[in-house]
């Protein structure tokens, strides 16, 4: 594998939000955001935690960011060099994807010549409590230089501040900052030390919430003048600083693991270098977000990029991030699924306190199975009133996207121990839910689920929506495969399926074809402000057929083997135009599914979308004042399964790998390598052709 | 009886929208509203036509209003003697209530003296065509008159114009205007004849839409000068003004009938006049609008007061003023239930178009049943947008209201002969409707009903609505014990009821208790604009246990037999401090339930406020540019239902007339008849004593 670099050169004040996501290093216990080593909290920088979260007052629970311990600012000859306001003559970052590895580096123009700062800058992933950083400096002139590094703990929080009781000094020449969180008290400790092999001065000092160092010397002119920091990172424990090897040492560490990951996940594409380059950005997205530090954790919405929907876990882990992982490290994978299983608890009181039985996991799920969706997720633009959504409690079908990938997990990787481990206990759980959502007419013959959103968020507290009912179904199958029950096994035929129209399509939800059929256009141009919201009781789109996101499509593409080609094809030609793709999640369903349906060049721009979700500006970053954005794990995860099982057609049938190859016209060949039981083989699709070998 | 006279006296402007109630005659085949004869459209008159609806466009379907044959104006020495804008010195009308005879005096003031012109309008209830109006001109000094009459096609719409094709003219002395409506071409025909006895130059002309006399003649000082006009006011064939009899004579024949209802209806209480005054002034408003003209027909909710509410009726009929005729005059009972038996194809068609089985009948119900209930019944305030409100869909309690009102005709007047004319189809498709509403819970013992609303109509689509599962119990109950079906009697017990707390309070939904419980001056407070709806999905009121109406307590009053005083009183004390009462149909419910448990004075007020309904100003009269005002008969019907079975007690057990007097410290006694199956009963209340003495 070649290097792949994504690179973005000059500074332009705008784009931090861009490139925090875009340049993101992590390692699953934390993500680092790609902002500048300068950049206070105005400028979003973040040290992510995976799975600590704090509330306060009536502010959303949110995840931690850590106190800042990669904060470093330069100055020349008294002078701040500082981005955005310092005059420089090249400033460039670049993420080399391969290594893992984040760059920076500027020439700042001073009245007496060219200072040049760089960072190198790795969230180890040999060791998920470390981050690494090597500031260099090189001066075209002699120059009084000091580095000022610090631990910032004036963090960037959207409804913090978390962290209190802030205990900040130097021991040992270690730097450190300590906090608690405000809710739980969970102690968050950063430590810092720096080595660098030239004479200096350092002094050393605190401030309320913030541990720094100024190394001050003079540079002259042509040589390299390199701090190496190392900086732990632990919520709970010290971290021992003093047991690591040296800074190269752990870098190369890294390096290995990196290594080790594209082995077995890079996908090479003959003949479009923009996929080849997007698709594999996207992979490295979701390693630097994978919880390989835990057995039992799981992936936010937005990854570890900030505290955006609150850090929480959606169904995205399971529908569109899993695959990935199942196929290229099932240990990664089955952490995903033990997470849900170890958050059954959550499951079962949320049920509970719905009157409902079995387990109804949440929809925003924070530690523990916690729910952090609120009854009031959206703000009335004309009102500024929060608005009651049911995102919490009508989106039904999150039970099933767990179900679906304990199957999953089950069915590609034979590890039947997660079963007992507590997976018949979620299925069983989860069926009793469903079952306990059945209503049955007086005299009627089938089981309706009512009053439900499915995918489509526009339209509200729905009946029989296509996707929840297909879904429910599932859950019966899967508990009556793996129990044996008879009871689950008649439920699945006895509930209510949506007719398929003369024209083979099928209505999203009872009263779905009644509504007003009209064109996105139409419906934005009734907006009377670009940000209300399209769903709710009364938006623009919840009286007519415009959805926010694949819902019926969604159910083909995760249902592949209960639906015909025609009813697929059918169905995409009909919900397409109609789709708004509201959601990052909605493009590689319909991608997906027209792969199924044999149509890779419908396909290509909606993989395309996903594919390049964070390596493009723009997309819904404010909500108002309050800052949505973040990265896209779920489009990233979406675009893997779009290459692997639409294009390349891959499916295992009867513990054999077969190909269905598909390919977009651009592509000549493509070759990737999946982990099937335990072996690891490789893959290559030539056209039409293709060909697996076992390594 | 004593004549009981309404008054106002003087000329405020603004008046004409609570004059055109307060002063309304009518006999249930039309309706005048109370404005003055020189009043042009602006100021809102209206010959409000019964049963006959007009669509204009998109507008909503409304009733007609017939040209305005009682237009008249007087001029004296060429100057206009007009109001509001003339002079005058005194301005006086008044209604007497006992001859159901309008009248208006006033003196105007000229530079020559004072001509004082004086109205007498009769609505003839002996023929439900004929307005009698007697105009009456008294100078002190000489001047030469000009009576203008019109029949005036320029008519008040608040969604038209509903007529076209407008024929004027005069023939035989008969001056005409005809048209026919937009959507049916049903011809309205206005003829007039005009009679005076004294010299006078006539001119009589047509423009577009009018047909007008000029009868100008000179006034001798302190001498009277009348015009008698007979107007004929027909929906189909012309009505023939020759063949009737003399104006007297006509108008002894109006009284006539006048008296002989007040022979059963009139209610003496001694000891509170104001309350006595009320009260028959609500048997009045209910007599102008009873349907004697026809053997099916119903009263709108605004009766005959003009357009609002489309001029449908509502449960209004059946639920508030149904009784007051069951007990005074069961052939207007009979109509109104017959009614409902001749729209159960309507009720039908509304039941399919859901999906529904049975009968589903209308909320705003026109002829042949015809839901006029649209899907957006309120507009937004913010957005000017339409709202999609569920009254149409959603308020399935409507079909119980007309088993109820069926079932208490036959029980109180022991007239099978409806059931054969259709009542057994009503009963049996209405439990057919209900039945297809139940839903069974997998596993579950109960039937629940789902996604309504209920009377209260700030909670919009909850599940278990106490008082509709009650209704639909009372529903198959009563098609049980007039079939004999065993199902549905099978069904009323296995619906489900909600549980009743430790306070005996009922839950009036599932979920109310758990709703924000705040006094109704904190939800007035979060108001933005004192015009935005209470209810919908985001409405102040909807996530709170604020309710706009009686709900578990109209549900109690309704079905008093089926719950303990304990419990009564418990709900009472619970759910009045969370009503706005911003429904007319609030307040009787309260009433009728605080005296049931034995708390007149509790009762009192809410009683004198459905009694005045009609006779105070204000009220909710505009929704922004939309008037929404007009006659409030449920009220007034409620009121009777207070002072009859509330404060006097009555009831009929096995056949027996009972009473059981909670009468208001106030009152010393009360005196009133009622008309029990054939016969009248005179009965008299005095403290806690009471006599019953057929006549």
């Amino acid at each position: 594998m070649e290097p792949i670099i994504i690179t973005a050169k000059g500074c332009n004040k705008d784009d931090y939000t861009h490139h925090g996501n875009m340049f993101l290093t992590g390692n699953g216990a934390m993500g680092v955001r790609g902002t500048l080593c300068e950049y206070r909290s105005e400028y979003m920088p973040a040290v992510n935690l995976c799975g600590i979260y704090d509330r306060v007052g009536d502010g959303w629970r949110e995840p931690i960011n850590a106190p800042n311990g990669l904060f470093a600012e330069l100055s020349a000859d008294g002078r701040k060099l500082s981005l955005p306001d310092s005059e420089y003559s090249e400033h460039k970052v670049s993420l080399n994807i391969r290594d893992g590895i984040y760059e920076r580096e500027t020439d700042f123009i001073t009245d007496s010549g060219c200072v040049c700062f760089s960072e190198e800058r790795i969230v180890s992933l040999a060791d998920p409590n470390l981050i690494l950083q090597c500031l260099t400096v090189r001066s075209d002139h002699a120059a009084e230089i000091c580095a000022h590094t610090e631990i910032d703990g004036n963090v960037w929080d959207i409804h913090g501040p978390h962290l209190e009781n802030f205990v900040c000094g130097e021991k040992d020449n270690i730097c450190y900052v300590s906090a608690v969180t405000h809710e739980k008290s969970i102690p968050i400790n950063v430590r810092e030390t720096s080595e660098y092999d030239f004479p200096a001065e350092e002094r050393r000092a605190v401030s309320d919430k913030s541990s720094f160092r100024d190394i001050s010397f003079t540079a002259k002119p042509g040589e390299s003048y390199k701090i190496y920091r190392k900086i732990s990172v632990t919520a709970g424990k010290e971290h021992d600083l003093s047991s690591l090897g040296s800074y190269e040492n752990e870098k190369a560490k890294h390096i290995a693991k990196w290594h080790g990951i594209w082995d077995v996940s890079y996908i090479e594409i003959d003949g479009d270098e923009a996929a080849e380059r997007a698709l594999n950005y996207s992979l490295y997205q979701l390693n630097c977000i994978a919880p390989r530090h835990s057995r039992s954790a799981s992936i936010a919405a937005r990854g570890l990029s900030g505290q955006v929907y609150k850090g929480a876990v959606f169904w995205d882990t399971e529908m569109f991030m899993l695959d990935y992982f199942l196929y290229t490290e099932p240990q990664v994978a089955r952490t995903l699924v033990k997470y849900r299983i170890d958050t059954l608890g959550g499951a079962l009181r949320k049920a509970a306190s719905y009157g409902l039985d079995g387990a109804f996991y949440a929809w925003e799920s924070q530690e523990g199975g916690y729910d952090a969706c609120s009854d009031y997720n959206v703000t009335d633009v004309f009102t500024k009133r929060p608005m009651r959504t049911f995102f919490r409690d009508k989106q039904v079908h999150i039970s099933s996207a767990v179900v679906y990938a304990l199957d999953k997990y089950v069915e590609i990787t034979g590890d039947t121990s997660v079963l007992n481990e507590g997976g018949y206990d979620v299925l069983t759980e989860c069926a009793k839910f469903y079952r306990s959502l059945l209503l049955k007419k007086c005299g009627g013959d089938k089981y309706e689920i009512r009053d439900v959103i499915g995918p489509d968020e526009y339209h509200e507290r729905v009946n029989n929506n296509a996707y929840t009912n297909a879904m429910a179904r599932f859950v019966f199958r899967a508990a009556a495969k793996y129990t044996g029950s008879q009871e689950y096994k008649a439920l699945a035929d006895e509930i209510y399926m949506p007719k398929i129209n003369n024209d083979g399509v099928i209505e999203q939800f009872d009263g779905y074809f009644d509504l007003e059929d009209c064109c996105i256009d139409e419906v934005r141009s009734r907006l009377l402000d670009p940000k209300e919201y399209w769903g709710g009781a009364y938006g623009v789109a919840a009286h007519t057929q415009v959805i926010k996101q694949a819902d019926v499509v969604a159910m083909l593409s995760m249902l592949p083997d209960e639906f015909s080609d025609d009813v697929k094809k059918a169905n995409l030609k009909y919900y397409e135009p109609r789709t708004e793709h509201g959601s990052s999640l909605s493009a590689c369903m319909y991608s997906l599914l027209s792969c199924a349906v044999g149509d890779p060049e419908f396909a290509y721009p909606l993989f395309m979308k996903s594919a390049e979700a964070d390596l493009r500006p723009g997309g819904k970053e404010w909500a108002g004042l309050v800052y949505i954005g973040g990265t896209h794990p779920a489009a990233e995860g979406g675009a893997w399964k779009v290459a692997i099982f639409g294009f390349a057609g891959l499916e295992i049938k009867n513990s054999e790998i077969i190909c269905s190859p598909r390919l977009p016209k651009a592509w000549k060949s493509m070759r990737f390598k999946i982990n099937y039981r335990g072996d690891i083989y490789d893959i290559q699709i030539n056209g039409g052709d293709w060909s697996v070998t076992k390594l």
